[in-house]
């Protein structure tokens, strides 16, 4: 058994361990943890800084692109945000514990269902650092143990924070292993982590669709994944145009860099000469890359903007980049054909004051989060009021959307019996 | 591409086509195809019987043992069972629609998730042909696709019940590839069928552990698997004694051959010369076969019934016929740590009035259902209230314990905007 292995199968065997005690530890324990790991960071910033510049100095040196880089950087401003952030993991309710769909069956048994933590989670990420305070607060709040695996470029600043974490839980009183980082950086070793279903209850990775791919290829473990976000919006013929402006504005511009950024807007061809044109003065001030189909390209380029001609590869391309594809569509349906065939399944929205287009398509429309008459940027944990979130997930087993503290438990049947026997 | 690959896309292609259209399909539609089943499976009786006739010919020409061969057979009364089963899914109420948790932001943005069939799911299942109608008929309502693919065992019987789910399908209108059932026997079609992570959602195998640990290994589509059920009573010393012999001698024998029956007993020492006697002189009565510790093995045997040693393969062993494992221990600790490391998460039972260790176990126990005072023949879904079960789940993922409609829909967060951007 080479090294690594050796480090995975230990620290897994650490979590399962902590996992079976950190199901009953009381909230007050779980919540101290938080707040030392969040009073930490602040006074632990000068050290978790230094951490950083050693990945950001590498990063540099071997070129990576700035958007890497932006991922990366760690500044005081966002290690204070990350201890706010820890902060309000810490106020939301415990949710484990709670009794749903409680009550007495005809024959006099009391069954119900009881929240419980899922056990144990290894979370697989790449570049971002306060992937690992954040994924360790929701952990801890909702009583899982947690196995990180970081990227490679991020390593001293993960394992500055990863140290941080355990040593809070240490004196707060939660069980040894209940946050354990993997300080191996093979990449076999994700592969052998991956196969440990017998220790490990849930895998969610977050990073690009190659990370994500791989991981679901080769888990026996169950994964909540997402992330990959191809999002449209569909500006129908009875959108309020500004709305329609305002809308494909924010959701492309308000920042490009996430999954529930816009990337394709969908244009009823009856909008067309009076929506393009104030559109594509929006966006070009904006400076964003407009990439259109020839219809669109036509009345973009004789309002005097610029325009390129969309490649078959822009539709259905998550950009990530102030770029975005536009095409004008003959009527819903083909706005709705498009979707289904380009779509990730992640955040889709409809402008429009017509009443039946917008129920057809929140009806039809199979994605997380379907919007009408709003940004797609909504799509988050703190946006719809769950206080923070893991991920998003694409796929629809277990949770779908925004991923908060109740989408990492389970829950267990309880059952109250007086000598009941089947009959 | 061989023709098992052909058809396995095929119905996988005209599955995924009809989810779409299923999804909105109205409760009327659906639950006049279940109708339409019930009455069919009564009025076409006969040829449902020959049908198996040449499945249980074969099975009894092969060798297959009586318990297999039970599960295979169909006669007129389990065929009327199967009709009624039907006829209960149809009574109970749709899934697909209901509103969860829907609310105003405080930016007055209106959220909340609308509950949504998964799509397309796969039931990968064994011997009994029976599983092919539960199946379908809990898929239809929840207006899920289905791919079936059974066993080779009960191809005959399986595929005229299938086409007689298919012919009632179109007679209701529902859309066409709505219950495809796979046609080629080749075992290889399954591992190709379970990479179709684009196409189908859940895969559900029902059967064997040998089944289920293929079917996780080599699926990249999620898995909600169970079955597997090694299931524990532990008779505390606060038990009232009758209840403890009523209710283990039910949940051994009340129906030996399924998951949740019980497999092994704890008994703590301080009731043993009392208890014992008294289980062993019942468990006789029934048949059983006791295989039990020395501590109980001396005790039973000068109560004057018979029993032979335990081995160690008999702990944690799934017995699924009328064998019971017995075991003394000094305290509920130690019956704690027993079901933890033997137990699969499915079914465990404390029999004790004493309110603190009930209480304790029902926390500390880690499984899909935990009973105080009750047989472990409860885990069904009928027998929970959901009306029909697909299966039971001892994973910790998307549903735990028995799985009804609900448990085979997922949601979609819809928003309600009036020109919401992100600030």
């Amino acid at each position: 058994m080479s090294t690594f292995m050796e480090e995975v199968s230990t620290r897994a065997e650490n979590a399962r361990r902590a996992s079976r005690k950190l199901a009953f530890t009381k909230t007050p324990v779980k919540n101290r943890a938080l707040e030392y790991i969040a009073a930490d960071l602040v006074s632990q910033a000068d050290a978790i800084l230094s951490a950083n510049r050693i990945d950001m100095d590498a990063a540099e040196a071997s070129g990576m692109n700035p958007a890497m880089l932006d991922r990366l950087m760690l500044d005081l401003p966002r290690i204070q945000g990350m201890a706010e952030d820890v902060l309000k993991v810490m106020a939301l309710p415990d949710p484990v514990g709670e009794f749903l769909e409680m009550r007495t069956l005809p024959n006099g048994l009391v069954i119900g269902k009881k929240r419980v933590p899922l056990g144990v989670i290894a979370s697989i990420y790449e570049s971002r650092p306060n992937v690992t305070i954040d994924i360790s607060s929701l952990c801890i709040k909702s009583g899982n143990a947690l196995i990180l695996r970081g990227g490679k470029e991020a390593f001293n600043s993960n394992r500055i924070l990863a140290e941080l974490v355990a040593n809070a839980c240490r004196r707060a009183g939660l069980p040894e292993g209940s946050v354990e980082f993997i300080h191996s950086t093979e990449r076999e070793l994700v592969v052998y982590l991956l196969k440990m279903n017998h220790l490990i209850d849930l895998v969610i990775p977050r990073g690009g669709a190659g990370l994500i791919n791989m991981v679901r290829e080769n888990s026996t473990i169950p994964v909540v994944a997402g992330g990959v976000g191809v999002c449209h919006t569909y500006v129908d013929c009875a959108a309020d145009i500004q709305d329609g402006v305002n809308i494909v504005f924010n959701a492309k511009t308000q920042r490009p860099t996430v999954c529930n950024a816009l990337d394709t807007v969908l244009v009823h061809a009856d909008i067309t000469n009076v929506y393009l044109p104030l559109l594509a003065e929006a966006l070009n001030a904006g400076g964003v890359e407009m990439r259109c189909d020839s219809r669109a390209s036509c009345l973009i380029k004789e309002s005097g903007y610029k325009c390129i001609q969309a490649s078959n590869e822009d539709w259905g391309k998550e950009f990530l980049s102030l770029i975005i594809a536009i095409k004008v569509v003959d009527n819903i349906d083909e706005a709705l054909r498009h979707i289904e065939y380009y779509g990730s399944g992640h955040s889709e929205a409809i402008i429009s004051q017509d009443y039946g287009s917008v129920m057809r398509f929140l009806d039809e429309v199979d994605a997380a989060c379907v919007y009408a008459n709003a940004s797609t940027r909504f799509t988050d944990g703190a946006q719809f009021g769950l206080g923070a979130e893991v991920g998003i997930s694409t796929q629809k087993i277990h949770a779908r959307g925004p991923l908060g503290l109740k989408e990492i438990t389970s829950y267990k049947w309880i059952v109250f019996g007086r000598g009941h026997i089947r009959p």
